[in-house]
């Protein structure tokens, strides 16, 4: 039995910090680390179909995890996923789309499966496909999530911190995620578990923001014009830092417009990816 | 420091059926079952006070879950919650109010901890008040919540069913959770383990309303008005159970409505327990 179509809403989300954790079982492979899952999301719908498109914002698009997640639920349908977020510019797009359309698919087909399965699917087509070790389960769960144990539900470990704010964000350009989480992870990883150690000392987001900033220096990352932002939102007090992997500046309140930069606006999320009527 | 007030929202929870697992750690005791959570909830608005008092829809209330949480935040404060859900009807208001509270108090008095340190605390004072064993911890995740494994997050396994709907609800009288939970739970506690597999196999909402059905006249539960209420949607053609621990019926989409009953309506809340703007 399938039903016509579902849609489902995935909010964005920005990681702040990170170390990567590698495993050969993907499902207990992911990324320690925190950020902010987004009020900008990714809506996805899905319809059945005889062969499985993929289109985002009208283009045909290769998402290799979202092929894994169809794959493992033995489907074949049209998922269409349009979205305001940058691309490829760290706000968990690809994330987005494999986790909305494992939640689309298992409503318009019937497959019977639980959310800790199909985060599961999506965290493994990511982890698989060398384009995420973390957003998916943060994005399933919303609000500020915080991976203390990397890996999908059973095997990772959540927490939150416990906060809204408006959050604005402004682009320069992409990074690619594959390039840097299946490269040399060691210093990078180093900086994540004492950003992490920091926070989890208190959990609020000033520290959240403190620790990103430390560890997009400490890991090397900074890009010159993502430094330069940053430091422009600080020299007008405010807090800002760099999504991880993107040559994206975050910015909590109005630090970026403050600081005159042409930002996007939208806010911390409390939801997790859900279903959209 | 503290700030003037913040304000929480917390859905309400329908436990459909649930095991009872008793230990001396309040963090590990609780329960497995599955629930709704609906966007029929508590509003907790917290001020600091020189003493603490909680009222719930402008009366003075005792609740000892929210005592304990505001203790072991070493805070003082008032309270303030209304809701428009049936108290002691089955639908978790001490559990969501706890909830709140801590929400609340650690965003007004900057007590600096996570969310899974906050769910912790207001589920421990659930379990200790013996007013609750799972609502707090479906309430923090909002949706379908699936007790796999009993506890506080760090100890407890949570899952849900991915499903939107309706739900209607009407209310006969409340049923002592406390006379309940603390007396001989054997014949119930295999009772919801049976119900947990059973749903398991198949995660969705109709097997979820199946299985409640079930246990509660295995539970040896239903009172004679509940029974033929149930009775009475099905007739019907619609999906109605009993909610654990009230003498209330919940059903699926217009199922009350269409027998004929007066019920409010609502739907199933995606999002857990959250601030509030």
């Amino acid at each position: 039995m399938s039903h016509e179509r579902a849609d489902a809403f995935v909010p964005g989300h920005v990681t702040g910090f990170f170390s990567a954790h590698h495993h050969d079982d993907p499902l207990r492979a992911g990324s320690r680390g925190a950020g902010l899952t987004l009020s900008d999301g990714v809506r996805v719908t899905v319809e059945p179909a005889d062969e499985t498109t993929v289109t985002l914002n009208g283009q045909q698009a290769e998402m290799t995890a979202v092929n894994h997640v169809l794959t493992a639920l033995d489907v074949s349908c049209t998922v269409t996923a349009t979205t305001d977020l940058p691309i490829s510019a760290g706000f968990g797009v690809s994330g987005a789309t494999a986790l909305g359309a494992a939640l689309g698919a298992n409503a318009v087909f019937d497959c019977h499966r639980s959310e800790n399965a199909l985060v599961g699917l999506a965290h493994a087509g990511e982890v698989t496909a060398g384009t995420g070790l973390g957003d998916v389960v943060a994005q399933s769960r919303g609000g500020v999530p915080v991976r203390l144990e990397p890996g999908a539900p059973g095997y990772g470990l959540l927490d939150g911190i416990p906060a809204l704010a408006r959050v604005e964000y402004c682009t320069f350009g992409s990074l690619s995620t594959a390039d840097i989480i299946t490269g040399d992870t060691e210093q990078l990883t180093n900086a994540g578990e004492r950003a992490l150690t920091y926070l989890m000392e208190e959990p609020t987001l000033t520290r959240f923001m403190i620790a990103s900033r430390k560890f997009a220096r400490e890991a090397d990352l900074l890009t010159p014009e993502v430094a330069e932002t940053i430091d422009a939102v600080r020299a007008d007090g405010g807090q800002a830092a760099m999504a991880m992997l993107g040559q994206t500046v975050f910015a909590l309140g109005t630090g970026l417009t403050d600081a005159g930069y042409d930002a996007s606006a939208c806010r911390i999320h409390p939801p997790g990816a859900t279903l959209a009527e």
